[in-house]
Parts: C-alpha cells; structure tokens; sequence
C-alpha cells in the first residue's frame, strides 16, 4: 500500500542527478579537465583540495541530462577555480566577514534556516525531516519539511546554494527584463544563494507565512563579482483577518526597514502587494509584507546586513502570532474555509508566481522543492462567495483593497 | 457566517456583466448603432426582433468594460445582422438541419448537455444547480453544477456560445500558430460553441472524467462560414488503475471514431496522450482517451455527424465504470492517494492546459467556469512516492508508459 518513504525516495532522486560513469583518463580526455574538476567536487564533497584532485587517475561524466535552472551548463576553467576555492574555504570553515560575500550569505542562510527549523520545532513538538540534495552540475541544498504536524499542517523551509554559467540567451533576457548591463559575448559564471519558507498551520485563524531571501552575483574569470543584487520579503497569508496581527507582522518588518533606509518600507510594501496579486481574481494573495529584488543601491555590506536584519526578525514577525492564534477554537466551516483560501494560494502559486512557473518549466529542476509550497490540502467550491459583513467577507475586502496597516512615514 | 449563496452570487454577476446605461438616441449617435443593436440583444433576450430594434430610441451601451475572451470586441453591421438573424432563429424554432451549422451545434450541446445532466441526477441523487448566463459583448452559456453529491465529490458541465471579432492580432497569431490562412485586414467576425464537463467522484477507485467538444467559425460580412473547425475529446483520470474500465473506455471512443474514419482512433488517441501531460512530473494526467483540433479534414456535414456520435457516447463511456465502481469499499490510504493524484489534476489544468492559461489570463472572463474543473479538494505531499509493486504504483507506471487499450489497427 500506500507510503510516504522519503528516505528511499531521496536516493533514488540523488542516484538520477548524480549518476557518474568513472572511465580512466588519457591526455586525449585531459581538455575537460573542468568538467572533471566540477564533478570531482561532488564526490570528493568537503574533503576536496586541488592538489588531490588534480592527481586524480578518473575522469567522470554525468551519464543524465540536467540541466541548470538558468539554462546551458558549460563550465570554463577560471569559473570551476572559483567553486573549487569555495568549496576548500567551506571545508576550512568557518567562513569569517573577510570572505567573499556569497559565501557569507550562505553561512548567514543556512544558519538562519537551522534556527528557523529549531523554533518551528519547539513550538509544534514534531521534527522536520531534513534532505541534502547535490546536483552534479554544481549546487546544493537543504530542504526541512514538517508535515502533518501537531500545529503545522505543512511547513517546508529550503536553503539552495547554486553555481553555474548564464547561457548567452539568459544574458540578454536580464539585460531585456531586468536592465542589467552585462557586458559578455560568451556565457558569463553567476551564483545564487537563497533561503525560501513557507509555513501552513493547522489553526484557520493562525496565518500562512512565507519568506525568501537571495543573493545573486555574476562573476568576472577570476570569481569576483562584476554584479550582483539581492532579493527577497516576507508576507502574510491569513484566513480570517487579526488587525493587530497585521500590525505586528507589517511594524516588526518596518522596524527593519528603517535601520537601512526610510524608504525601503514604504517602496517594499507596495511592490508586496503589487506582486502577491492573483489577477484573475482580482485580490491579493495575503495581507502583505515587503517584497524587493535586484537591491543594488548600497554598499553590498551595508544591504547585506539589511538582508541579515530582515530574515532575523521572521521569529518576532511570526512566531507570536502562531503562538496567539494556534489554539483557538474553531469551526468546520472556518477550515472550510481556509482550505478555500488554501486553494487560492496554490492558484497564485502556479499560475502567476514568476519563480515557480520558470521553475516547473525548466527541464531538470527539484520539482519537490519548488513545489514544496503548495499546501497540504485544498479545496475549490464553485461560486463560493461569502456572506457579506462577515469574518470571511471582512478578509475579502482587505485583498481587494490593501491597507495601510502601520504610517509608510 | 460563511454559505454558498450561488443565486445572489449569480445576480451580482450577471449585474456586473450586463450593467446598462439608457440614454435618449439622437441622430448624431445612430452611427453607434451596431453597438446599440449588440446589447439590445441582451436586454429583449429570445424575444427581439429586428423591427423591435429599429423602433427603438434608446442607445444601450455597457458602463463596465468587459473584454472578450479573443481580445477586442469590435461590432460591425453585416456581424450584427448574422447575431440577429440566429436570435430570430432560436425564437422561432426548432433548429432544423437546414439551418446554419452553428445553431445546429448549439442545439446539439444544449440537448447533450441536458442528457447528461439528467444521467448523473439519476445516478448521484442530487440535482445539478444550474446557472445561465449571458454577456453583453455577444454570447451565453449554461454552467451546471453538482458539488458535494452522493457519488459525486464536483461535477461540471458547461455549454458556452460566443459571437465575436478576433482582432488584428490574434488573426496573425492564428495564421502564425495553427497555419489558418485567414485574408482579412481588419478585425474577424467569429463565432464559438462548445461543451465542456468535468466529473470527480468521491470513491477512489471511480475515475475522473473530462469532455470537451466544440465548433469555431470565420464568418464572411454575410454571416457564411469563410472557415471553419471542430475540436474536442474525452480523457479518462483514475487514482486506481482497473485495466477492463480503461479498455471498455477506449473502445467506446474507438468504435465512435471508426464509423467516420478508420485513422482517427489512432490519431487522436496519440494526440490525447501527448496533449494531457504533466510535462514537470513527466507522467500523463490520466490513462487517455482522444484529442483532437482543427479538424476539417472533410465535409462539415460529415464531421458534424462524427462530433455528435462522440459525444452521445458518453454516457455509455463512463457511466457503467461509475455504477461499478462507485460502491466500492476503500481505506482512508487510498481517500489519500485519491487526493494526491487530485493535485496533479490541478496542476495540469493550472499549469499546462492552453485553455484554462489563456482564460485566466483574459480580462473579465467568467473565472467561475473556468475552474468548474478543479476538484473540491486536493493534496500535496512532500516527496510522496508509491511503495514498490503497489497499486499506487501501477497507476503511475502507466502514467509514464501510456498503454494502447484496444489494437490501434
């Protein structure tokens, strides 16, 4: 019968993206030495130095097609000297604020993530069950879920840590989409880092929360960076609408706003709402939060500890209203509907979230992990309006017309 | 609290769809008159005439902007004329097989649609709410719908006829995207009928089952066909794989296609198979049936013929697997399965289906119809993958396989 064996799963899932032929390696082969070196780092994981690999008698191949989320993966030697430096600085540990930024960032995400699981754990009683994944083109990642919990119906809380080679075609959609003035002829190295949750609890009166934060950089040969930005926000998915914990949710992300710069705020919290948006229906997904990408215009330190102070704050944002509204009593119409609402978070999800829909439509990709938002169960009514002047009909209204929940200064 | 009040709902709907402002015609807006003439329609419904319209001294016009599902909705005089003539048509009545193809296809629909409505009562218990509609643009359906049955968890089935213009741009995108060689510099009078359903039945081991069929065509200034197609099939979903359902299915759908072409079962069975695939999860969405598009391979008569023989089959498709099916005991695992597999059914229609895509990213279409489709409720899982040799398994294994039921010939 039926089984959820995730443990089994994963193998099978690791074994289909690492799947390696090991052949020796004659001068004839020697020209794909970064090939070689790119998936020497995955089997030699954390232990690897250039001068073992480099007396390595193998060459290994990846014997599956996968390709990497921005497209074309094609290593040139200069980029593979910089994942493997990383790599040897990761083994080395621990990475202090003298290195560079992206690997900083992923020590500040995987940190956070490990925090972020240990409260999630303490306040539910259940475990998360954690996966590291590897992709043999370069990249890792932790994915915690926590499912059928005693407070969460499902929480997934995921950190990915992604080297790769924009394909030319990739370079001049950013150049296009995103204005970025990428000066290259050929594919250019980037790296990307991002930590990524989302939480449904059980209660309908407890909120879904979502967060995520990213680094992207694009490299020069030598593994500095020519370009870079941040992204990311958190917002509020509520059920039945709580002022005041809307006014919490938006003051305590507001306080952290304001330590950088008066106006992120204000500017965050309306591209929030602008892009939590389900068109179709003509609302908003949640109740908002803040929401930015390609953050350039300070110093990368000072908008990294911008980055640092904002997933720090999402224990005070979160957890104090979970903890206020995880045990209220509630009634099977209430989680009817909420699971009518749950419905409508898996429509703004796959229909018009940007990450997810590229993501689903890129060969190769962690289906499990992009999907790891969608809820545990949802439900669609037909015709299914509320009754007006009540609870659910006074949630409508606020999606319809977002407010203003603290001053925007 | 919160109910499902489908008859205010409705009327706040329509409201919203048909609001009218009357204002006194002088002369210097009679150039309008198309426009006039357009939502006269609406407002006499099956009793206008064209002498009625002449006499009037009012000019109607829409105070919200409700935009067609093909884009820009343009009237022009010969177009209107061809609306009206249909409307005096379906008042006098009966549609005789003299009349124009498309009245006829909307006769047939409606009756099929009947048929199959009062099939499912008989068998769930329930009766379908039912709900008729019309937009001021040109165009009426019938959307009919059974929730929370006896058998059935959602039921849908829905008829839609829309009169229209395609503008400019989506002439070039039909030449450039089906190869339709349309001469035309301005914008197309058109005109579609379909039928659409959708069945979820509570028991896991009864399948989902999804038809479609529907007539398009390219009106002349005259109101003659300039071009015209049929498209359409019927695609079975179960959770649970009974190999004597999916045989009897298909050879259903085959014995129908034989009678106007020996190719077509092969054909379209191919077609179905490939059009229902969940591209990120690399399986079919169900165990098939036909699709097909564009057809016009022969005379419309013919093809008319073939359209009706499928659909009128149905019922003898489907309807024995439910009364097979629909008392069988099941354990909670498999309600669970049932669910999971219920995901992936919106995924796909939310995802990948051309039709629902392009409707929800239609301003001002009617999103209720368009989700008819949807499932009452649904399940994700993190990672969830079917125990080794289970029946879960089967399922999926011919998912990723898909099978020839009956001998392609």
């Amino acid at each position: 019968m039926l089984s959820t064996r995730i443990s089994r799963s994963l193998a099978s899932r690791l074994q289909t993206q690492s799947t390696q032929v090991l052949r020796p390696l004659g001068n004839k082969t020697r020209s794909s030495g970064c090939q070689r070196r790119s998936l020497t780092t995955v089997t030699t994981a954390t232990t690897g130095s250039r001068h073992r690999r480099r007396n390595m008698g193998y060459i290994a191949f990846a014997a599956t097609t996968v390709t990497l989320s921005y497209g074309l993966w094609r290593q040139n030697e200069a980029h593979c000297d910089a994942v493997s430096d990383d790599k040897q600085r990761r083994a080395e540990g621990p990475i202090t604020d003298s290195d560079p930024m992206r690997l900083r960032m992923e020590s500040f995400i995987k940190g956070l993530q490990n925090r972020i699981v240990q409260d999630i754990e303490a306040i539910d009683g259940k475990q998360f069950s954690r996966t590291a994944w590897q992709r043999t083109e370069g990249g890792e990642g932790i994915t915690c879920v926590l499912q059928d919990g005693n407070v969460f119906e499902k929480a997934g809380v995921g950190v990915s840590v992604v080297y790769g080679q924009l394909p030319k075609a990739a370079v001049e959609q950013m150049r296009h989409d995103r204005g970025k003035e990428i000066t290259a002829d050929g594919p250019v190295p980037f790296f990307a880092a991002g930590i990524s949750l989302v939480m449904h609890p059980h209660n309908p009166n407890c909120p879904t929360v979502h967060l995520n934060y990213r680094y992207f950089e694009i490299e020069n040969p030598d593994g500095t960076p020519k370009m870079w930005w941040f992204g990311g926000g958190s917002d509020l998915t509520p059920a039945y609408l709580f002022e005041d914990d809307a006014i919490h949710f938006h003051q305590v992300l507001k306080d952290g706003c304001d330590k950088t710069d008066k106006r992120y705020y204000k500017d965050f919290k309306q591209w929030c709402d602008k892009y939590f948006y389900i068109k179709h229906r003509g609302e908003a997904r949640g109740i908002g939060g803040v929401f930015f990408d390609d953050l350039d215009d300070k110093p990368a330190e000072e908008l990294f500890g911008f980055v640092k102070e904002m997933g720090n704050r999402f224990s005070t944002s979160y957890l104090p209203i979970v903890k206020k509204r995880m045990n209220m009593k509630f009634t099977p119409e209430m989680k009817r509907w909420q699971q009518i609402r749950r419905g409508r978070y898996v429509e703004f999800n796959l229909v018009w979230d940007r990450g997810t829909k590229f993501g689903l439509q890129t060969p190769g990709a962690r289906i499990e992990a992009i999907l790891m938002s969608l809820p545990l169960t949802s439900r669609w009514e037909y015709m299914q309006e509320p009754e007006a002047s009540s609870e659910e009909a006074d949630l409508v209204e606020v999606l319809k017309n977002p407010r203003d929940w603290v001053p925007l200064d």
